[in-house]
């Protein structure tokens, strides 16, 4: 069956999201240095949002609440306030940046105009549409879905809801764990585009990944020609 | 027309939740009194939320934020982490409480049998999903919607989305300004449930109500009834 609809991760996908995270983690590691010098910052940090994923989600804000959490463990209560007062001001930072497109997105979503698309990202609601609103693109989408966690339920429910078969559907993402093994598992197709940077929570293991039924690309702007060979 | 959809919002309509953030607030003004025994907590707390409303968006994590920038700007950062640490913990708590239906929702629900009934609330996506899930309704409802903001635009694209008639629906919920006000404005009918408590930012002023398309019920067991007489 031949692809209508096109969904589209926003995230490391469209615009860039995972290097601001990586930004303000080397400047979380410097400012906590300061008081100790030999944590392991990075490591407590994702541990801490892992801990805090089921109660806060994803997101900047979750981030942001993750990090005074880490400063304050890491320097058994030390550290003084004005220092995270710092760290508020990244989060805020972060949730008002411009949203900085990927090289070529603009083209190549325009290349896609004979598919309906669907923006599908996943994270905090309000910062989510803050950034489509601010990339320019929302108009090209005939719909937009940002889910709490991309998985198999919560992709079938879109699909679902807006009347769309797995056959004529094909998601395009950066991460392997959340636009490529759950759409496949529901019988759409999948495409691939990773970014330069993964967030480690979205890494899966070569070995599971699924045998068949997605695709690899380097940059979305060869989308429109793989697509036409679907 | 008849009404065909019954909108309800969730948060102090179906479920308590603006008494969690008194009870937080409250606790947060103890806290900081220890060290600024004069400071207008919840006037700055609420200056600190509205002016972080367009970064931050609603919801409990944005609140949260709001408490620790609140306590560092009162103590002029000289609280300690410590204290900090404690009101982090209070977030954690708000997100993790069961959700407490209000008296005589779950009857009032199932006498709606004959409607089709949707979930429209406002806040944090995961929040809001995971009280949604811990009340035990999810099954009742044919969708649900969690907006960033509950306006006319908003209100407008849920309609459209699913196929609605403004005439054939009616808003259920207790803030005049997010659940009457808006739908009243598009063409569909409204009725305002009050809670016991009404955050500050949710107030509208007598004059700027709207004359007619809306009613006004004590109790959400009184809502079959009315519906009947639409």
């Amino acid at each position: 069956m031949a692809i209508t609809v096109v969904g589209l991760d926003g995230d490391d996908t469209l615009w860039h999201n995972e290097t601001r995270f990586h930004v303000t983690q080397e400047n979380l590691r410097e400012l906590l240095h300061r008081h100790v010098p030999d944590a392991d910052v990075h490591g407590h940090l994702f541990e801490v949002e892992m801990r805090n994923l089921g109660t806060y989600g994803y997101g900047v804000k979750s981030f942001t609440l993750s990090m005074i959490e880490t400063a304050i463990e890491l320097t058994k209560g030390r550290i003084p306030a004005a220092d995270l007062e710092v760290i508020l001001g990244w989060g805020k930072r972060m949730l008002m940046e411009p949203t900085e497109l990927l090289d070529g997105v603009e083209d190549a979503l325009h290349e896609l105009g004979r598919y309906d698309l669907l923006l599908i990202t996943k994270g905090d609601l309000f910062d989510q549409e803050g950034k489509l609103a601010r990339s320019g693109l929302a108009d090209l989408f005939m719909g937009v879905e940002i889910l709490s966690e991309k998985n198999t339920t919560s992709y079938r429910r879109v699909l679902e809801h807006r009347g769309i078969k797995p056959e004529e559907f094909v998601m395009v993402g950066n991460s392997l764990r959340s636009d490529v093994v759950p759409v496949v598992e529901l019988g759409a197709r999948a495409v691939h585009i990773p970014y330069e940077v993964t967030w480690h929570h979205e890494h899966v293991p070569e070995e599971s990944l699924p045998k068949g039924g997605w695709h690899r690309l380097e940059k979305i702007s060869e989308l429109s020609g793989l697509l036409t060979k679907l």
